[in-house]
């Protein structure tokens, strides 16, 4: 039987991420124990929510040590299953404890049976998956916007700013994206449907946003922070609500952007809330059952950026925290 | 008949106000028009807020132009009445267009008839007024503090964050002051019954204000800004609220200060929203039947910093504003 491989955390990175912050070790494919399931995993998803595992600061969850895989989830194949609720061949999302390898072993609790018929299965991993499914959540419990507000996104193009704008649409909202470059503001207009895309890297960000936003910003569905959420807190309409769902942009500087505009929140009355999907999980079919209905009416398009073998995990990792990705970020295994 | 005399604006302050930005006007005593009360004032609120209002900053309501007099509330008698709803010597308190005078005319529907069996009149203008009903629905409808949990007040001692405090101690919370100087402290604490009160103008606030919230930040009123804001914000606990209702450190500052820890907002999925008490204006009743409950029954506690005449309102406002106030500051008019 093949060996498994795994990348694992070599040293925490200052600023950028580098490779040498990783180091790929080899081991023999465990065995389940009781309870537990062996997964051949096929797909692997990168989010630059693991940036913040890599780092020894306090956050929402328990980092990464030295040594340990580093997290992340995965879609795969049950190759052998000590839980009654499994069995070979089923096709699985496994927790994000699973990480970047080819082989691990999980409790049979924190795995999600994925049914194939419905989509692909790197789906589970984009639009039906984490990032999905904190957009639907985000925008249904925190953003909720009425038929006719603005709702702007930032990262619009990628995993989660693309269903979030996509959500906007169908609930009648004027949808605005922020993406870096032209082809990647084309595509959020011309393939998902936004009313329009703001290239953060030209221009001048405040103007054309206002520009693009004649009534002002209702809903700000914040994924990149930095001077991109400073820029939009000047445009925040009263009693506008601003989704604080990820900030990229800082992830890697050493020393935290300083927000200028923060008085906008007490002028505007406005509602930010930051939010970590897991907060829903017990809603998590609901989600994926409205969002899998979008998917097969092709009201919810996708694009994946796929990198071949779990070689190539760290520098597509790199890649995406630069912003290099187009579309939801996968590895594929096998 | 005296004459009125009004306190206008001279000019926009920029940076800290000074009091050639005021023009002292004197005219004859109004008439009032149909459905109008000509009020003799009697107590003049100076709030922090009035600063906003010397600027053509957009806010959230529109600036006091130059020649106008400027913004505030008063307590006053009524001298003549063309409206059904009010006679001679009754007392009501005005709304915050009666400005800085000595007479005016309101109409009749803006006006709030007072109780002056049940409260001292300044009382309308301080815990049963302005301040008290900010710090209420603050408390009440954003915060939403659960017994045992703790409350971080800044400017503890003002008009306020004293009614904050003890409304946190009243519901069963650990209520923690921020105030500037050991005198204030020492009233919060001592006269107040907060549980600690930390003193932002000596020692360490962020290792001090840690020491009084040994289990964190649950609830936490802002009332300043800046600094002190920043340093709460890295205190926060998971699932925290912020009622960011002032930025006093700010308004008198030529550039904004630049937040470092807004991504406490995202790891702890925090809760921050901007208020204005008008907002809330169809249930003041129902706060004011609250407070002077409270009141009443001496679980409410107040202190006032009075100035003499009209004519101390400048120097007064600018204490205020430097902090040189200590509890709710008032101008005895008559």
């Amino acid at each position: 039987m093949a060996h498994n491989k795994a990348w694992t955390l070599a040293s925490y990175p200052t600023g950028w991420v580098t490779e040498e912050n990783f180091k790929l070790l080899e081991s023999p494919v465990p065995s389940p124990k009781d309870g537990e399931v062996l997964v051949k995993n096929l797909w692997l998803s990168l989010d630059p929510y693991m940036r913040g595992r890599m780092s020894q600061a306090k956050s929402y969850a328990r980092g990464v040590e030295i040594g340990e895989v580093i997290t992340g989830e995965t879609v795969g194949e049950v190759l052998e299953s000590n839980h009654p609720g499994f069995k070979h061949g089923d096709k699985v999302l496994t927790g994000q404890r699973m990480g970047w390898q080819l082989y691990g072993c999980m409790k049979g609790e924190v795995l999600t049976m994925v049914d194939a018929a419905r989509a692909p299965l790197s789906c589970y991993l984009g639009c039906l998956g984490m990032p999905g499914l904190t957009a639907y959540f985000g925008m249904k419990e925190i953003g909720a916007p009425k038929a006719g507000e603005t709702v702007v996104v930032s990262a619009a193009s990628g995993a989660v700013g693309s269903v979030v704008g996509q959500l906007a649409k169908a609930w009648g909202c004027r949808a605005v994206g922020i993406a870096g470059g032209q082809a990647k503001c084309d595509y959020v207009v011309k393939e998902l449907g936004f009313d329009a895309c703001v290239d953060y890297k030209a221009g001048n960000l405040f103007r054309d946003l206002k520009a693009a936003c004649p009534k002002g910003v209702d809903v700000s569905f914040e994924n990149v922070g930095g001077e991109v959420f400073d820029t939009v807190l000047r445009l925040m309409n009263v009693f506008s609500r601003i989704i604080v769902c990820g900030m990229i942009s800082d992830y890697n500087a050493t020393k935290p952007y300083e927000l200028k505009n923060i008085r906008s929140v007490l002028v505007n009355r406005i509602r930010m809330q930051g939010m970590i999907v897991f907060d829903w999980h017990q809603r998590y079919p609901e989600a994926r059952n409205e969002l899998a209905g979008m998917l097969q009416q092709r009201k919810l398009k996708y694009r994946e950026s796929v990198a071949e073998g779990l070689e190539s995990a760290p520098q597509a990792f790199i890649g995406l925290l630069k912003g290099r990705n187009f579309g939801k970020q996968l590895i594929k295994l096998a």
